[in-house]
């Protein structure tokens, strides 16, 4: 009996940590495999709700008022260029005229099919990564005893949450009253018990409470929770809440937040340009005009980081206190140097300039930084003055229309949204010039296309259109170092002379330009520019 | 007369163009400024309804489930070492065990109120500009005789929208039947007029429609168009449907939709890694290892793109057909180096590797562009095989905690989520290991810190919560260079010392940590992690 004591003692004593480690360790893989393919099953459920609501009154006629249905572009959207409404000699130097351009014409024949098909494709992951069930359309039945939360409601992934204002008040005197809910990606259960309310499912994704009395009903609906079981870092579950004869949906977002992205602008107590803005630059060739860029920074903020992005074929070294020179293969281009300068950058702001720029007494970047810190503006921007005493700030307005299964339509207009409040000097646009300041973290979350080799401008903007929240203010300004001289041929350095050889795209060269991306990457099919 | 009529037509052959011209540029700047310092005034409305909402029966008592209420996290949420459960020799070396760190403990006196002040502020501001109406809670009233939608609803930026599914359902035979609409950043209008309905509003922020007949009434209410007027590239304004007795409130998000961003493969009619994949790596002093692993890769990709980040004192060169080759500042740092590499990839995908990888025939990135063609996931990590045998997929679970105004709590696990339902081999989680491939736009919108010069690795994928569907295939592997030779004192080269002397930072050298991160820039309070 001892010896088999001591034996089964020793089993015990192998097999209990054992069994205790497997346990430990079992939830790792207790979860069946899920399906992440991306089927729309939600969204077709709230689909197939909107297709089956009765419309009674079909047959009432309307007269149609043809300014407003106009403007609801029912059947997708259009590019339509102007026509001349005023024909007076100079017309296209008084106004500016609206061009259209349809974005495919590029392509021809196989193509054109093979870009249709591969845009098709792309566009419908594109919306299955992209759009939740939380973005599509419920229609609260009216009448409904049922009381419910219609937006707001949010889990992070795995968690639990209580589901706020569920309640249901029947004004009719019945027996009993029920009331069940059902989701697909957690499950339910309660806080707390309620006696007289009798609940089964607790725990499993469809629960359901009854009880003789509404007072107490209410009582227990007011602790009713969620949790997350099906994992997804950023998705909705749709919740069915059902009385008799009843029912209402609404989604639950499981997501994880938004995450925070802040810069400590440092141990020092000064709250200056220094230890929040850095300046970047890229540039090709012309050293000589960096040169003097650097040196007028220098006059103003001698302590500023200035990154610079460098795809000379011979560089030369550029040296400095906070000065940090990045070299990449030689030629690779315009939007790739801008990526890899934004790319660096350590403070919360960043100031881009081009490398032909010149700092002046009015380049005040507290300006910049002020309205960037009180406002919700994303990225303000300056003017660039010529030495012809002009100023430019190239506004512009960008607007999209939803269109059909070639994409959408793309207007760009110049002018701006709206003066700023408490900013006089500013206002709200979609597109500004290459002199801007932005915060590092949503210019990042946008990037500069590194496909735009040679030339490129609005397209950061289309990228950013929904992200970024633009500002330009016009007391802000930097100057743009003389091109005249540069322009005219007995005017031009060897060094001009190489620079403007490369600058500008000849035909031969298989680049990507503005309007490939708007096609191709973009989903756009026409764009309207004036 | 005849004089004056020239004079008279002069005059209006000057006057008359620069009137039209005057009129036909009216429009940029005629509606007054808009305050953008980010007022609540939308959002307090709603908190507001909230708060007002009558709890008839709190006096009803109940009994609490104390497992459930501990999921809840009613008053913030606590990071909390594992108390061990079990009190054996050698526990931790068969139980991993959990240890919390407060993340402000770094921080003293006057340096953490400075702290604290700063995270409170930008927390604050970064509030304003991220969450809309469209995320706060609201709850539809029981018997309410207005059906409304709860959401979906959505206009682009200045454009107008039909509003789907208005309808007024009263019960009760009333002499009139009358409804109106409110809002504050756009109009309202009718596409359609229907006789026996008196309209007010049309064009302006509040409509009002009265009928005896509430079947004209609701044909009328099936054309009601809403308006931005109110510019914002990503905001929501809160609708008002009120009828006598009764109201009702819905968001229409007013946002740019998510703007799409696809890679052209190319005109080639193949479809390979080649046009799909480009390979990116940082690299310091290890010319070696970096030129084993371009080897390697050539010997099953010889056409794939290699991006090389080099922060080396006197870099060499790196050179080769597809070899894109980066010179940084000296020592800049990892972090800014992998974000560099990252920042010039110009196809769908993008391959992280170490330098001192080396590819074999089970380095399959056919495999890799497969899950992540045909699933929702935007990351897939690999397994690191070391020259023992043991291959390493480092896969991490990263859950966090709604917590106060200090800030969230941040929990890291080994483990996985679930695996996915047709790719047996692989799971999902939250993090891997540095061995992965990812779709570019998403990890470019990610980003990798540059402020991260020496360490870090969670630190990327607790930036992309939220963003990155995480996914990790143990059939794909890759091999680590021996690391033996080097750490024994006599195997190392000069190469290997001053790699190992410069890698690990020393206790001078003011680095950013990842924990410093974790506090300064996500707004987390503490951490636990196994």
């Amino acid at each position: 009996m001892r010896v088999m004591n001591k034996k089964a003692l020793a089993v015990l004593l192998v097999v209990l940590p054992l069994a205790v480690i497997l346990t430990y360790h079992w939830n790792s893989g207790s979860i069946s495999a899920i399906d992440i393919r991306g089927r729309d099953t939600l969204k077709n459920l709230l689909d197939e709700r909107i297709r089956h609501m009765k419309y009674e009154n079909d047959n009432i006629p309307y007269r149609i008022k043809e300014n407003i249905l106009r403007t609801l572009a029912i059947n997708g959207c259009v590019c339509e260029s102007d026509k001349s409404l005023i024909n007076i000699p100079f017309a296209q130097l008084l106004f500016s005229q609206v061009s259209a351009t349809q974005l495919n014409a590029m392509f021809q024949g196989a193509e054109l099919q093979r870009a249709k098909q591969y845009r098709n494709k792309e566009y419908q992951s594109f919306r299955e990564r992209t759009f939740t069930a939380a973005d599509s359309l419920i229609i609260a039945d009216a009448n409904n005893p049922l009381q419910y939360p219609t937006q707001g409601v949010e889990v992070r992934p795995t968690r639990t949450i209580l589901i706020p204002g569920l309640s249901l008040n029947v004004k009719s005197k019945e027996r009993q009253h029920l009331v069940e809910l059902t989701a697909t990606m957690g499950t339910f259960d309660t806080a707390v018990l309620v006696d007289g309310v009798q609940i089964s499912g607790e725990g499993e994704m469809h629960i359901h409470f009854v009880s003789d009395s509404l007072a107490l009903l209410n009582r227990q609906l007011q602790f009713v929770t969620y949790t997350n079981t099906q994992f997804h870092p950023n998705t909705a579950d749709v919740v069915q809440f059902k009385t008799t004869g009843f029912q209402a949906l609404f989604t639950i977002k499981i997501r994880h937040p938004p995450m925070p992205t802040f810069y400590n602008p440092g141990p020092k107590k000064d709250y200056n340009v220094s230890t929040l803005v850095t300046i970047a630059t890229k540039t090709f060739l012309r050293y000589d005009k960096l040169q003097d860029l650097i040196d007028s920074i220098r006059k103003f903020y001698p302590t500023v980081t200035i990154v610079i992005a460098d795809d000379t074929k011979d560089p030369k070294p550029v040296k400095g206190p906070y000065i940090e020179h990045y070299l990449m293969p030689f030629g690779k281009g315009w939007f790739p140097g801008r990526n890899l300068a934004v790319s660096q950058v350590m403070t919360k702001y960043v100031l881009w300039v081009d490398d032909d720029f010149i700092f002046t007494s009015n380049t005040k970047l507290e300006k910049m930084v002020d309205i960037l810190e009180r406002t919700t503006l994303d990225l303000v921007g300056g003017g660039v003055r010529e030495v012809t005493g002009y100023t430019a700030n190239y506004r512009h307005i960008i607007t999209t229309d939803a269109g059909d299964e070639e994409g959408d339509c793309l207007h760009i207009r110049t002018g701006y949204h709206h003066v700023i409040e408490g900013f006089p000097n500013c206002v709200v646009a979609d597109a500004v010039i290459n002199f801007f300041m932005a915060r590092t973290e949503k210019i990042q979350k946008v990037t500069f296309d590194p496909r735009l080799a040679r030339v490129g401008h609005l397209a950061f903007f289309i990228d950013g259109l929904g992200t970024l929240h633009v500002g330009s203010c016009d007391d802000v300004t930097i100057n743009h170092a003389s091109k005249i001289k540069g322009m005219l041929p007995w005017g031009q350095s060897e060094t001009d002379k190489a620079y403007s050889a490369f600058r500008y795209p000849s035909e031969k060269e298989e680049n990507v330009n503005e309007y490939d991306l708007y096609y191709l990457k973009n989903h756009f099919k026409c764009i309207t520019s004036d």
